[in-house]
């Protein structure tokens, strides 16, 4: 780092241009509002900025006396080419792939044998730079296309990648979306907790929440740094203690004074005490002994020594929880990182993802397929009309027809069809087509099975609905016929199930049957029974694995290179 | 529930007004659609709609002929007053409070005796009701006014009362304008981990994720169905493989046939394996015996184990995280969940709470101090433009400087003065005014410092900047004077700090040196080194606590009611 915050004077005579404007709270102008401009900047020509970005790619040109370097500041997939003479900065320092640069300089058209630039910055003033030794980066410009499994074991630096900033700004435009179709919608934003003491899905796939081990390893440190008494010093506490209480007995029996009883009584409080603590640290002892540390009673960990005094775990879906304000304020939805502690590797599944989990009262299963479509044909449409250029790149270098199938479900109505229906599909598909599962009407739909129907069958989105009671959670809405219940799947090319909601079950008596018959315990759920024991409502929701919808935007194959930081078994980066 | 989803033909011949827009996937128009006319619906008499909603309060009259209610479905503060004559549907059905109604009727006005309301729904059809015991309920209308206490051991109810509600859509139209502000000002929306294994803050006070519980559990479980195998059969199946092996090797002495040693080395193998399976069980059994099932190595927990292959915990603030995304796109924020395992029952902590925080490359701490204000005012504008009546609801209820505290962040300038001022303004009132903590260079702040600077002295918000170095994190940038780092706190009225937040160190070396000052441990930092090793950058950024926020806005006293579901020591519901 050269320089400091206070930039020099200008070499060029120029101040800085009004034409574009200052990116607030940061000492620059975008890129974008440079080169995202309909001329691509060259209205810009001769106009004085300050910018900031980092090197993708830099040369030195004319015997070190120049460099061009292909500069980005993540505000869109485009590079500002930027012309660094050595009489302003030393030219060498500048070139090497991940340098840092803030910079100020003169907009100028470049020559007419340059191709693609409309515009470049001819720099007039280094306000900061930093380095990079290129032989230690882990990124250099001659590994730029490292493969995105390569990129996983360096979290830290892959957005500066070409592909995972792209990917990154499709997430936060899908983000956004998503709270603006809500909002615009009349839906409010509810946050469901994180950790959670309803366990409704089995406990198996969860992951714990405890402070419980904490507590032991601190025991363990205590235990060894101030061991416990001896077996001697518990008994000489104990026989203190007796001794004491037998000295105030004789002093009463002898009639002694007020102030006599008085002390003795102090004394045998004081031997009481020393001997309660002794004894309780002898037990701490023997907790650790017996169950490193881990607090059990009847054969059991004793939770009620636990933070929230029971177990808890990390949540696996807010929609339980949402529907308390369903069931309240009609509209709502939650967008919030969800768990599941599953020994999978596959590449459509991680330990931690977002999900979006709308909930609406008065609402029965197609009210909840409508809202299932236009939610997700406004965020195709959000893509193509404000990340239009990260989608361009993706289907350049990921999948070809990724703005194709973008364009192709944001214009198209969703085929709506019966899980009767689908079977009957696939049965006759599978007369000319092998798949690996059987079809028969009762099974779960295998993701082959949703992907012929999206993919082959129909090309275009497809929602399978009235589901096989015996296969579906219970908290579904049983249909009259009592074999399917009002639940729905919405199937997308590429990616097969993006969406799973459902009408929930009402009625009062219907849900605690169903709860009953699948061997649920009643008591965890008479909080959510309460919803329809008072005031019930016909509502119904679904859930959106948000990852999922970015494979599908992006072509991109695998979930852990959609997130951030990605959670899978034995990682956790960060 | 009675009826069902396709309403019944209308009693009185009219069909669904179009004048008030339906609400998209669900059968019904909402009452701010309704009441939240310019007009307050006055213009809308004679339409007809369809509404959904629960009744605040009912009443019969009439002689049971006839029952009036305040319907409120969520969209607004407002309740809509419906007439339900018994002609139309049992009276008595319908007037408990928290009763659920679907209904269908006409917009008018009511008599010119009637006061407050401007119009009214004369009710001709009833799609559904769902009924409440008002005898049972949880919320009966006596006890309208429930102190927020003891609405906390009703989080799944309690979004149903004035307060709660209001609360809701005040915390939605904060977390939306947020993401407007940042999405404005061209920042990405970053989802950092929730579950992290980067330890930064000290792990006291972090809640570990884990499967090793469950893991155990499930070895118990499987240990009691199928004990393990006992010494003497431990015994036998090694016995089995030393003689197998001898067979095998008299065999081959006595050059038997291929087939014959095959056979026998067969045999061996399988007694191998027989011994090897037994051997883990007892192994098992072992561990279970000794540690209550947690696996361990060289006398620590072996989390090798675990499920992310080492020790996790729930993240305490996703800024580390975030910081490599500036460090590569720039602007960026999370808006996630955090967490602390604290012991803390005061009403200013969350187990699990909701942060903001921004980070922004190429900004120093005068930019980050900009951002934090405009961020600031813009939410309190939000709610002036957005939550209005709500606001009008908290200052009515609950605090009645509510609005104006709001109208005056909104408004004015924040007022900026270093630590140091700070000190000097606090050690001046010290002369006259007695704080509980004592003033001098060099103290953190405490509540009361906080409070008196913005509440008495500048009856502003104010900005507090160069604090300490040595009360402060190690990240933050130490400024040339070598005492102080270029942190900041705004400090607002009601609830003291709301935001914290810091230039962060871009030097290397110094970045380096501050760690080890602070005998943190240099490995889990590398990633975080590498930012200012490779490319760094002048970057800042702050936090701010979600939930203090709605603290400052509404007035409300207690975090704990500020958040649909809250988790503290002893309590995490639902």
């Amino acid at each position: 780092m050269s320089g400091d915050s206070a930039p020099p004077p200008a070499m060029d005579g120029l101040t800085l241009s009004d034409a574009v404007p200052e990116a607030e709270f940061s000492k620059r102008v975008l890129i974008k509002s440079i080169l995202g401009r309909p001329d691509k900047g060259a209205g810009l020509n001769g106009q004085k900025v300050r910018i900031g970005g980092w090197v993708k790619t830099g040369r030195e040109a004319e015997k070190g006396t120049l460099a061009f370097l292909q500069v980005n500041d993540g505000s869109s997939p485009e590079n500002l080419q930027v012309l660094v003479k050595s009489d302003v900065y030393k030219v060498s320092d500048v070139v090497a792939t991940g340098t840092c640069v803030h910079i100020e300089g003169v907009l100028q058209r470049p020559p007419e044998t340059a191709t693609q630039q409309k515009i470049e910055l001819q720099v007039s003033n280094v306000i900061s730079v930093g380095t990079v030794d290129a032989a230690k980066y882990p990124l250099p410009k001659s590994k730029a296309r490292l493969p995105l499994e390569l990129l996983r074991d360096v979290v830290h630096l892959r957005p500066r990648t070409n592909i995972i900033s792209a990917i990154a700004r499709i997430r936060n435009a899908l983000a956004y979306a998503t709270h603006t179709f809500f909002q615009n919608h009349g839906f409010l934003y509810i946050h469901t907790p994180i950790i959670t003491t309803s366990d409704c899905e089995g406990a198996g796939e969860m992951f714990q929440v405890t402070t419980l081990i904490n507590d032991a390893e601190r025991l363990e440190k205590e235990l060894k740094e101030t061991p416990p008494p001896s077996e001697a010093d518990l008994k000489a506490a104990e026989l203190a203690v007796k001794e004491k209480g037998e000295a105030v007995a004789q002093l009463k029996a002898a009639k002694a004074s007020k102030k006599e009883i008085a002390d003795a009584v102090s004394e045998l409080t004081k031997a009481k005490e020393n001997f309660s603590k002794l004894d309780e640290r002898c037990k701490l002892a023997e907790r650790f002994r017996l169950h490193g540390g881990i607090p059990k009673k009847d054969g059991k960990i004793d939770y009620t020594e636990d933070f929230f005094a029971r177990q808890a775990f990390l949540t696996v879906s807010g929609q339980l929880q949402v529907e308390t304000y369903a069931c309240a304020l009609s509209s709502v939805y939650t967008f919030g990182p969800t768990f599941r502690a599953e020994n999978s590797h596959t590449s459509r599944h991680l330990a931690e993802f977002w999900m979006v989990e709308p909930e609406i009262a008065f609402a029965d299963i197609q009210d909840d397929m409508n809202c299932a479509e236009a939610y997700v044909r406004f965020l195709c449409q959000w893509l193509l009309d404000n990340c239009y250029d990260d989608m361009e790149f993706m289907t350049k270098h990921v999948d070809k027809s990724a703005l194709e199938r973008l364009k192709m479900v944001a214009g198209s109505k969703f085929e709506k069809i019966t899980y009767t229906k689908a079977v009957e599909i696939l049965e006759e598909a599978a007369k000319v087509k092998k798949f690996e599962n059987k079809v028969e009407w009762g099974i779960d739909l295998a993701s082959e099975h949703e992907r012929y129907l999206t993919e082959e069958k129909f090309k275009a989105p497809v929602i399978v609905y009235n589901y096989p009671k015996d296969i579906k959670a219970f908290y579904m809405k049983v249909n009259e016929d009592n074999k399917t219940v009002a639940a729905m799947d919405v199937l997308v090319p590429k990616v097969g199930e993006l969406i799973g909601g459902s009408q929930r079950e009402e009625n009062y008596e219907v849900l605690r049957q169903r709860i009953l018959d699948l061997d649920l315990p009643l008591e965890p759920y008479q909080w959510y029974l309460d919803l329809r024991r008072y005031g019930t409502v016909e509502h119904s929701g679904f859930g959106l694995g948000f990852e999922r919808m970015i494979l599908f935007a992006t072509g991109v194959e695998n979930i852990r290179d959609v997130i951030p930081f990605p959670r899978y078994p034995g990682r956790a980066d960060l």
